[in-house]
């Protein structure tokens, strides 16, 4: 993505070749700080603490901590073992999202039958490389599908502005190029027409306000952020066109796990006749559900993520506590959001309805439902 | 409400008969500070700056405002215009809330054909007092009513903690005692029965998480401050037994306008089958309409308030800005939830369901439509 006239991407290799940087969304979007990852502990920090987020580039930043891991083994002369036990650390430093197995699975499936330590670093960095890339791609193939989409609206309305809604950020910050849920956006915005965002500012930790915000205001679209809670209140006033969120884990059924709070929002949707469609690259789909709502575990992060806010005061960066001092929160991260809520969803193959024929009709190949 | 020992309402006459002292609202839960009303512009701008907030608490000190203002015309000696035109100032200080025009309107007519500017002050202050005491009697049979509620699920539940969940401060912050939402709460508190309360936080002034809590937090009942985004996963998972919101116009048909995020609450608890109830006193009811969406106006008020999060730091308030500095915002504050997702009203003469029979049941005398 252009940001101030540079081409950034969230995450990339620096040339030393040891050392994996990424963009620190924490500090977005009042600073552009570069975190740098050497080790599977940095790695598993960057996605626990959430310097990194967003399914796809959870996957490709696990990926790149595998070659990380690679390489220590190497170091240590006790490659294999020490290999898949790190592998298996990066698989468990969150929950929900698939595509983070998917991704160390993915490049450990590549070195499985190579001995030589060296190879296998170099192999696990090729496929960390190649995934980034097939990301990238599949997020340019879900603009130029979903844009399908937003034209015909388009078509419809005239004249007038196409609204969209989106909650959390799915844009590029969370894949490598263009996004989920935001490359329909930015592809029909390099197509001239006229669209303005809804951005939700989805607390607790205000991803949209923070993130979506910001890439939307860096690419000079137009766009206004607004509570979680307004989108139903747009809706019934027929203020949003179309509804686009990303998901962090898909069943084969087309069951969404989202940010928490997509569900409130696909039941104002439903409610309202409001399209609602869900942007994914074929690496968030687990072909091994069938019930999300019971079989998609939800993570529970701290609940000072609820209580305390961060923003800045006079260009410092502060946090300040809302709720009483002992007043206690919780904080589920995702919520499921059943197939019967979304209208279709946008892959890089093309736009299916949620149900599981639909889905299988593009994805022929997972026709037998084993979990990869 | 007994506070650390003291019996504090959140509004009342100060003993020099000219001053009308409030709860700061804006400064709780982290600073407990007294606000003077003296004059009909602090009046305005207390319930606009929303110092007091609530539709309960809104009518009452917009009839203590009538007050300040017989008192201001009885000093000027050009009464009846100028005190007249004067409600009208109070009248237009917030659209939503019915109480407001309805408390004004009533002092108004009590003092309609009283033409000595002494007496008629006198009578103002007598009604706006005797609406504040209606008021907190309101509340109390509302606890009453709605406990009803809470002890059948408790039979049903057995050992386990009842969870209601609530939206926005419909307590006795809101109110004058009890709160409204809150009432039944308190009754079931105080006859033993073992209940949780999730306290949606409420964005984006963060009434739930800065004084439900805080409400709830100083009578001792266990609660937690949940995001506004996540009801909706809690209700799929059985975590909630009952969701009571307030009300700050309700249709005479069942359509409900309260703080914005309540429809989604609704939408969520009907798509889970949990019971939705509304608890309201009856000058809450605007007799006049029958649609919500279309005929309630809702207010939009300062985006600013959306950026900017409030709390403190070390004990100091302060104020940060979350998005983008060049990001804007959009602050619609209420919204309206349809007849047919409230489960029912919990009112002061009892329980009805959300349709213009039950409550005409209720309510026979306003068979007539006819605004007030």
């Amino acid at each position: 993505m252009i940001v101030d006239g540079k081409d950034v991407r969230p995450i990339w290799l620096h040339e030393d070749q040891v050392t994996v940087q990424v963009i620190d969304q924490r500090r977005l979007p009042h600073e552009f700080v570069v975190f740098d990852i050497t080790t599977v502990d940095d790695c598993i920090y960057a996605i626990q603490h959430m310097v990194v987020r967003g399914a796809p580039l959870i996957g490709v930043t696990a990926a790149y901590g595998a070659y990380l891991a690679a390489l220590s083994a190497q170091r240590q002369g006790d490659p294999e073992p020490f290999f898949n036990g790190e592998c298996q650390r990066i698989k468990a430093s969150r929950p929900t999202a698939v595509n983070l197995a998917w991704a160390v699975d993915r490049v450990s499936r590549r070195v499985e039958s190579v001995s030589d330590p060296e190879q296998r670093a170099r192999q696990v960095r090729i496929e960390a490389v190649r995934i980034a890339e097939e990301e990238a791609e599949n997020c340019r193939r879900i603009g130029e599908n979903g844009l399908k989409l937003i034209e015909a609206i388009r078509e419809k309305k005239g004249e007038e502005p196409v609204n969209l809604l989106t909650h959390c950020n799915a844009g590029w910050l969370a894949c490598i190029e263009d996004g989920t849920a935001t490359a329909p956006m930015y592809s029909a915005f390099e197509k001239g027409i006229d669209i303005h965002v809804w951005v939700d500012e989805t607390r607790p930790l205000n991803q949209g306000s923070r993130l979506t915000a910001w890439e939307l205001g860096k690419r000079g679209i137009a766009h206004t952020v607004i509570t979680d809670n307004a989108g139903g209140h747009l809706m019934q006033h027929g203020m949003v066109d179309l509804v686009i969120v990303g998901t962090d884990r898909t069943t084969r059924t087309g069951d969404v796990a989202n940010k928490i709070g997509t569900y409130l929002k696909a039941l104002a949707a439903y409610d309202n006749g409001v399209p609602f469609y869900v942007a994914l690259p074929s690496s968030t789909f687990d072909w091994g559900l069938t019930d999300g709502v019971t079989q998609i575990p939800i993570e529970e992060r701290d609940p000072e993520e609820v209580r305390i806010v961060e923003g800045i005061d006079q260009s410092r960066s502060r946090k300040v506590l809302v709720p009483p001092q002992d007043s206690p929160a919780a904080n589920f991260a995702f919520d499921v959001t059943p197939a019967r809520l979304v209208t279709g969803f946008i892959t890089e193959r093309g736009i299916c309805r949620a149900t599981a024929d639909d889905i299988l009709h593009l994805f022929p190949e997972r026709a037998a439902p084993i979990r990869e």
